[in-house]
């Protein structure tokens, strides 16, 4: 099930045939990645590569590229490369993931850890963490490859810091920020460093980055509210899912702070009880904790944007830079 | 516990000062990543790191650097960032494995996954993966990068197929041989290719990488004799221990071919039951075929000391090399 077009159908118009050319023929080259080791990985990953989602990593890629192109010519083939690399090492991510959750299904799809088991969905993600990196060594750069190690580094550091914080009472906002950055934010910075760093204005990839960095940072904290306030429809998760293992998220953090009571929850009685975990649902919407989340997400936005305002790009790229951005939010209005 | 001393000390010797002193500032280098990482590696991976091991894949890296440098000259900090690279990718694997074996320990220690649980160890293995890459990156070359991502890919794949090929009576000589390959020659072959990189006659990685690549063969044929044949005092396992999850070896391979009522076994119930297990290796090795496989495990030692024949080297160098690929031998002697 893709569930990007609504968001990205603005994004992929401002962007032009050129972005949705590059979206295209990236999904050819993670087909041929798929295809092109064994039954092993064409079994378990073709799947997961096919899925889909919403490519939203790759986006950045191109757009940022085309933003530091300057005279708006074609990317080469070091930008599909760099899309696709982002794109494996989310999914090695996801895939680990599933491992970690036992999650039955990703997208309307048996994970591969349903479908194969524990160990061949171990494997299968070092693989594709392992063909991330492939793909971006054989542009030549090694900055770039520096890029994606950064933020892959800081996906592992912060999906154990959430087992390390899990059920503690006591996260505080600015712990939570962090793990935010590590876990999500970082591969968001390196996708529009990596765009940045294959146009022809590598040094555009500081600011490019931050901008990166601050959607990533707002698109967690929106996902973490989607996780309170449901609906299940469109989450496909029961409300409260994230603290079924034990994940305190910004909602639970502030929502604590204005009614106390929350803050001496036994957290693994909750997330036990389905009826009771609704129940602390329902009671961190009534402090507004949800609300006070949007307004800090939509802060990141703003402050995207204001990354975006302290360069010059042209309009065309600028635009649909701020439409990604815009879109991540959309995605949770 | 770290068992190499006995088998590395005539390498050290003939290596000299210069390959005593690179493995040092290995490990420093190695500390110095675990200590990087916050509390979540500090804690999990400093012990993996610190538990040592042969470190024979960073042996390799710089023996080939010293065989292609031609004149001898001390080694760069590339060197050193090569070898860590590769025995961080190697812990990876075996943070990884670990998992997957549900294994207790590893070296005398308590291992990740015992410690920290399947996440951590997960995270962990993902962890020390991404620092490989982020290691070699560093040197600013992408070819580099190259040879170790082939290698990851390399290693997840042989799991993979490993996993795949699990309790089938039917596995081929070639298709055992193709596993080895993927699954423990390739990072060996990483290792000495990336050793001539930073050298300065990079023209001789093919060779080199040929050399390793068949070091690598030998010692994993011998690392599965040595499963049968025990002692159990030596490998710290139960003898057949690779039955246990259904993998099925050379010796075992070559047995069938011998005993046909070995092949008529079924394989789940021998794991299932201890006694059986070692009158299963018993009958193995009355069938010859562990002097068979470690005759195949020498002819590739030959092989590899015919790779480097084919180019001129340096005496010392060449000479380290051979006491490496004889040190295979020695280990399982």
């Amino acid at each position: 099930m893709n569930t990007a077009g609504a968001q990205l159908a603005p994004v992929l118009n401002a962007g032009g045939p050129q972005l949705a050319e590059l979206l295209w023929r990236t999904e050819g080259r993670l087909a041929e990645i798929a295809g092109g080791h064994g039954d092993a990985l064409g079994r378990h990953a073709a799947g997961t590569l096919s899925a889909g989602g919403k490519r939203l990593r790759p986006v950045l890629v191109f757009l940022c590229a085309a933003a530091a192109a300057g005279d708006g010519q074609p990317a080469g083939p070091r930008v599909i490369a760099a899309g696709a690399a982002v794109e494996l090492l989310h999914m090695a991510t996801l895939v680990h993931d599933d491992v970690l959750d036992a999650a039955p299904l990703r997208r309307g799809r048996p994970t591969v850890y349903a479908e194969g088991g524990r160990d061949a969905a171990t494997a299968t993600g070092d693989l594709l963490f392992s063909r991330a990196f492939a793909e971006l060594a054989a542009t030549g750069s090694a900055e770039a490859v520096a890029a994606l190690s950064a933020a892959s580094s800081a996906l592992a550091r912060g999906e154990l810091m959430q087992r390390a914080d899990a059920w503690r009472p006591d996260v505080s906002p600015e712990r939570y920020l962090e793990r935010c950055r590590l876990k999500t934010a970082s591969l968001f910075e390196a996708s529009c460093r990596l765009g940045a760093l294959f146009g022809e204005r590598a040094e555009l990839a500081p600011e490019l980055g931050r901008f990166g960095e601050r959607v990533g940072l707002a698109f967690q904290i929106l996902d973490d509210v989607l996780d309170v306030s449901g609906p299940t429809e469109r989450t496909g998760k029961p409300r409260g899912a994230d603290l079924l293992d034990g994940t305190v998220t910004l909602p639970l953090i502030l929502a604590r702070e204005r009614d106390p009571g929350l803050g001496e929850l036994d957290l693994r009685a909750v997330a036990a009880d389905p009826e009771g975990l609704v129940a602390v649902c329902e009671r961190i919407t009534a402090t507004g904790a949800l609300d006070e989340s949007r307004r800090r997400a939509l802060a990141h936005v703003e402050s995207a944007k204001d990354a975006l305002n302290a360069i010059e790009l042209p309009n065309r790229a600028h635009a649909a830079l701020e439409l990604v951005a815009d879109g991540v939010v959309e995605r949770y209005a």
